[in-house]
């Protein structure tokens, strides 16, 4: 029979559908080859390559020995939020409105064309996560902001328009309502307990083992109890800490082992399949040390969400977490 | 400059995208030819034609003069949930799950395969209107269910596999987190002001106009003001009323002219897109009868969610709702 399983931290319920489910493998993503490059390692087309760069719009970037460079901050093109302005908010009773101040940038994650984070070495994943790390904090000190967005759409059933390897960053004039909802219940288990619910969770976890995809000195990652879909991770720190902006750099070194071994296994298990990786953290200043805490969610877009989760927020899962993980503790890298 | 708008039922923030808005006429599936038939008016190999129906399934049909029928309620061949057993919670302090108990029925909309319900004729919108309705008092007789959802899967990217017109009804064993929030949010609304908040949504929409697609004696259909999607459409009645389940019978015929007419504008101005439409009423037990409201969503699939949806719940819309409101009530039907 079915199960509905609910995350302690989110309150958010799921149906894992045990008649439906499939077999992890069953999510390989079949007309892909494993592992093997294709695509171009330069593309005279693509804006992130090196020698095509727009620099009008670039803001940082991080340079490297031979002259080209490691990563770099670029404005998006087409901002869904700009820079220029004043933070007005407008209510007549009915409509609230602000105006669209914020920042958006992308974070070209690497020279090469034809890489991704999976196929990447752990140092130039450190050096992806500290410019993310700069820019959250270059973003934040503007006080108009109140949340950082940080994420990465890979594949185009993920909605990457891009192929280059990239990430991007939002900015937003106010704390998303999701946020404050995800703080407002971890408040009432942290009243309840006296403890962070992110914390019983990962020690669950860790001790547990059935859903763990991988465990280092300062993080874990597994699949997700009540996962909305097929082999939804979180990779959290084990230290309690409220937000990506307080880690060390020994953490994010730390960070990029696990997190490639993660994505590799992805990569590996399923071939390459389209997922959003993003970094959930603290608002820049609603800040809840003693029972928020931050960590990354990968999703990979396995599955289509319809009517049903339109209207009810309850995701239909056709996949078993811990299958799911067993499946990717298994993948040899 | 772009422009974040809030619902102030849900208090979702979206972010209108002036930067990178298109015309509403972008949004037309341009491959498609305009209400041109070129499907089977029978498919053989459809388990839904008059003919082919797996009888073991069978919930009810209401019959038609002609012999065949005009609706027809089966069970789900691969239900997400299952009617035998009982509600079982368990709870160890992280992990909290219920038993898959629940209700997941297929309401067949029309014996023609290559129809659906912007081409159907009103009497026949009513029966299948009316078909929802009582198979949604029929479960709710059910002291197991909590929450029915009614829903429909248009077209492959809204998630539909199966081409015959066909809508679903889930029962569930809980009431999903998502409608807590809104009771919650409308509670807030009513206690501040004394009114319920769609009320005073829709009588601004009525009196305002610009985002006014349809309007009847007992219905008001509108882009939403804070629309997360291009084209997102609600039809509510103009009459406070808690549930679906509450509507008399003069009112579903009307509203079986208003949903035509939106669905018939969606169908000829974009050339049929996918969609989604969701039946948002209130749980089974739990009803706040002074401050919610149900209505219909209509949520075309034109957009894609991404990691920045996922990581914040804002939508970014790519479209402007009153245009896409003034483009919708000029198309001739």
């Amino acid at each position: 029979m079915a199960e509905l399983r609910q995350n302690m931290a989110t309150k958010e319920w799921v149906i894992i559908a045990t008649e439906r489910a499939k077999r992890p493998d069953a999510y390989i993503e079949k007309h892909k080859p494993v592992i093997t490059e294709t695509q171009l390692f330069y593309d005279p087309n693509c804006p992130f390559c090196p020698g095509n760069e727009e620099t009008e719009l670039e803001i940082e970037r991080v340079p490297a020995h031979n002259g080209v460079w490691q990563t770099r901050v670029v404005g998006n093109k087409f901002p869904a939020l700009s820079q220029e302005g004043i933070v007005t908010r407008t209510f007549d009773g009915v409509h609230r409105s602000i105006t669209g101040v914020g920042y958006h940038e992308v974070v070209v994650e690497h020279p090469r064309h034809n890489t991704t984070l999976a196929l990447m070495k752990p140092e130039e994943i450190k050096v992806y996560l500290q410019t993310l790390y700069w820019r959250g904090w270059n973003i934040q000190k503007d006080d108009r902001i109140e949340q950082v967005i940080y994420f990465k759409n890979h594949g185009s059933a993920a909605g990457a328009s891009l192929r280059h390897p990239h990430s991007q960053i939002i900015g937003l004039p106010v704390v998303p309502n999701d946020i404050r909802r995800r703080i407002e219940e971890a408040r009432r288990y942290f009243d309840d307990t006296g403890h962070c619910v992110y914390c019983a969770m990962l020690e669950d976890e860790v001790r547990n083992r059935v859903r763990l995809v991988a465990l280092s000195k300062h993080f874990v990652a597994f699949v997700l109890y009540a996962a909305p879909a097929p082999f939804h991770i979180w990779i959290i720190p084990r230290k309690h800490s409220v937000s990506f902006l307080y880690s060390q750099e020994d953490e994010l070194s730390d960070l990029s082992h696990v997190l490639r071994d993660v994505l590799r296994r992805l990569y590996v298990g399923l071939r390459d399949p389209a997922f959003n990786l993003i970094i959930r953290t603290a608002p820049a200043k609603e800040i809840s040390n003693d029972y928020m805490h931050w960590y990354i969610t990968i999703v990979p877009r396995l599955a289509r969400s319809a009517g049903f989760e339109l209207g009810s927020g309850i995701f239909i899962n056709p996949s078993i977490p811990e299958d799911s993980a067993a499946y990717l503790r298994q993948i040899k890298l």
